[in-house]
């Protein structure tokens, strides 16, 4: 099953549900373990075909999922998720299923095995484009997104429309600190 | 002269001055040219020494004064500077100096020969990290952190007080569509 009130976003355009910067879920599936971690450090790589680049650390339990099956999603939180956000990257999926410990729900992507987290308002089903030189040295993951989807409430028409709603994406600095997205505003 | 009311951050605190993701600008500079551009697409890289990613496009004037100095700096915009950020992606540094055709102030960087650009409240100066072969494919360039500074009004001790100035840095979207950085919040 989809996450609820979603719908595809077409790939030329899925650059736009990670342009502002969000910290991300990345989430990640291989050999029947799944897996799900916070990443600030994540970016648009490029828009046709669509490319994202995230780091991974050596040290997570992710990082062995995402070489393993080549695959992975990045997912944009709301601030109603930051706590669980924060808490993936306190506990080790290693010991525990992080989905079931935290109550994360688990949606079924379209294109990828990786599992869509719930509690978020937009999701990037990943390819890896293997680069081990990059992996290897800078724990630099590129992917290429296969498929997008968004909450429909809040990304239509190629436009996040957060102050209708009132549900915004979260952006981490550190030690629990979060800013939440804030006002639009157009330039010429 | 360094820009107002700065003060040096801390290396190893420097990745938090875009951890949220703000778009910024980048300045370069060589043999007697100088530029600025702005890019959503950067993203810290690590912590110790600090590295940075930005995308860098083949396209672009800065590319080269970037590959040839092997430096460069990013610096965050502020609410007030968006319209002369965005204008920075709608002309050329080859056919005008862009600081002087739109008014941005140059200051003198601490360790590299680029400009610290003004309307902004942090900069971090970069050395770049040679990795031909993913600048050439993705357009995809690393950096070193080896100085940075922020406005002493904003960030302290190593954390961002905007609620407290009002001043917000910025997040593109697209179409001259942005986000102001929103609302501080901690959890546990």
């Amino acid at each position: 099953m989809t996450p609820p009130h979603t719908l595809p976003v077409p790939l030329e355009k899925s650059y736009r549900l990670i342009n502002h910067g969000p910290t991300v879920l990345v989430a990640s599936a291989h050999g029947g373990r799944r897996n799900v971690m916070a990443a600030a450090w994540n970016m648009p790589l490029d828009f046709a075909p669509p490319k994202v680049a995230v780091v991974i650390d050596k040290a997570t339990y992710s990082r062995g999922l995402i070489e393993a099956s080549g695959e992975f999603v990045l997912a944009v939180p709301t601030r109603a998720a930051a706590a669980q956000a924060l808490a993936t990257g306190s506990r080790s999926g290693r010991d525990e299923d992080k989905f079931a410990a935290l109550g994360i729900e688990a949606y079924s992507a379209d294109k990828v095995g990786a599992p869509l987290p719930g509690g978020c308002i937009a999701w990037l089903e990943c390819r890896v484009i293997p680069e081990p030189h990059i992996q290897q040295t800078y724990d630099l993951f590129l992917g290429e997104v296969v498929a997008a989807r968004a909450d429909a409430r809040l990304f239509r028409d190629g436009h996040w429309h957060f102050d209708e709603a009132g549900t915004r994406s979260i952006h981490y600095i550190a030690g629990g600190n979060f800013f939440a997205t804030g006002d639009a505003f157009t330039v010429e």
